[in-house]
């Protein structure tokens, strides 16, 4: 991979939210410009206590952790369910976060969030022939010869580290988890109304064929935030930024170095 | 606007397809790094002759005057009507686009494409108080302050050239203009299979708010192509590419230097 470009140490350090380390390895060549603080939830990966069975209940987590190493304002890449935590606690803190990055993820309110269930996921998840990582090349990416070798890159750089790896997640993480995404799912009174009102520059991303959280997801933030650019990737899926490691970073990192008001860059 | 970074000069020509010099203005930044060859189709602007009723009519004069020019291959940039054209030159002669842009437009069936007479457009259209360009501030542009300051600099970027000013378009050209444009609304068999079969690497540029038409247009288009990227703009309608100038140059010239297979730069 390329080497990013070196960013002034002065900028704020970004905190990456996903739902496991997976999500979290792709911060690791921004990292070469900045500081990026991984987050792992309360218990999630190497962090102990119980997964809350809300995005609400995550948000209190992650404040928290915030709060305690001091930090203010922060910029944020959040992926997937990291994403939906990311978009609550921008509600409830309006200042916490300078820049937000949201992936693969979906407004509350949204449709089709991560339904494991559904046939098209079902059938590669529960494949007895998946060994090891076999599964996330199969969910996070496309079956295209192109998506699959990016995939074996991917699962390459998710061996990379030997040592404090982050654990396996075990059945009650996963229920819990499920249990946030449904009641993300439910909305009151007027649908995305809350979007407009979160005024911090925003870059959206997903690939086009994500089945885990479809891209209309990403159309309805982009076209409710009032200051959110789009970017979509061909031929992926929930892991575009797996899949296109070069691309994203090069436009995350002249995204976050933007100093303006704007999303635009 | 900054000046954009200097492209070597063994790449191909691009060419700009649009309903009228307005659309084909926003290419003056990207000639300082390329050739660009703007091109008035028949019975627009500087060119003679009629307006066909039909993209394929329109794609026809391009074509011929693409060989007339003896232009094997070139770039393009195609917006709003452009996009269309640049879109079946491609169908009817794969080998006639290197690296395409497309801004603003939509995909034979494609849905609510310039129904000027919609209460939201005629509204605007029609308001007596409109003054020169002042009608194109109003539809290329939102009604938000920085929209509409953004809409001043356009004005002014178009009022810059003095001589060979195109002529205003007259009601035929208007009339033929939108008969071509109800054509593009059908199609035949499968909605979108057309668009499968286009390999070359494209970039999506659309405002989330263009009325003209829709976004939603730009979806599909980055959902169908195999091989696409789609940027989305906030706080902006159908002239996206005005309003953001300098971003718009930058992305568009990142793009067209590269020589990928892929879109994603």
């Amino acid at each position: 991979m390329a080497t990013p470009p070196r960013i002034p140490s002065s900028t704020k350090p970004v905190v990456a939210l996903a739902a496991s380390d997976v999500g979290q390895r792709a911060s690791d060549p921004l990292a070469a410009g900045r500081e990026v603080i991984l987050f792992d939830n309360a218990g999630v990966g190497r962090s102990t206590g119980d997964v809350p069975p809300t995005i609400a209940g995550m948000t209190a987590h992650a404040m928290a952790f915030l709060d305690q190493l001091g930090i203010g304002t922060c910029d944020v890449i959040g992926y997937s369910l990291g994403g939906m935590i990311a978009l609550q606690m921008v509600q409830d803190r309006p200042s916490i976060f300078r820049r937000m990055i949201l992936v693969g993820t979906a407004p509350r309110g949204g449709e089709d969030i991560m339904h494991l269930e559904k046939p098209s996921l079902a059938k590669r998840i529960q494949d007895p022939t998946n060994r090891g990582y076999d599964v996330l090349k199969k969910i996070f990416f496309t079956s295209s010869a192109a998506s699959q070798t990016a995939a074996e890159g991917f699962v390459q750089r998710l061996s990379q580290r030997k040592e404090d790896r982050d654990p396996p997640s075990g059945p009650n993480v996963a229920s819990a988890q499920t249990a946030a995404f449904r009641e993300w799912e439910t909305f009151k009174g007027e649908r995305f109304a809350d979007l407009r009102e979160i005024r911090r520059p925003t870059l959206v991303v997903n690939g086009v064929h994500d089945e885990m959280i479809p891209v209309s997801n990403s159309y309805r933030l982009s076209e409710n935030l009032p200051n959110a650019v789009l970017l979509t990737y061909p031929d992926a899926g929930h892991g575009s930024l797996f899949q296109y490691p070069e691309s994203f970073t090069k436009h995350t990192t002249a995204f976050l170095g933007s100093d303006s008001e704007s999303a635009v860059f």
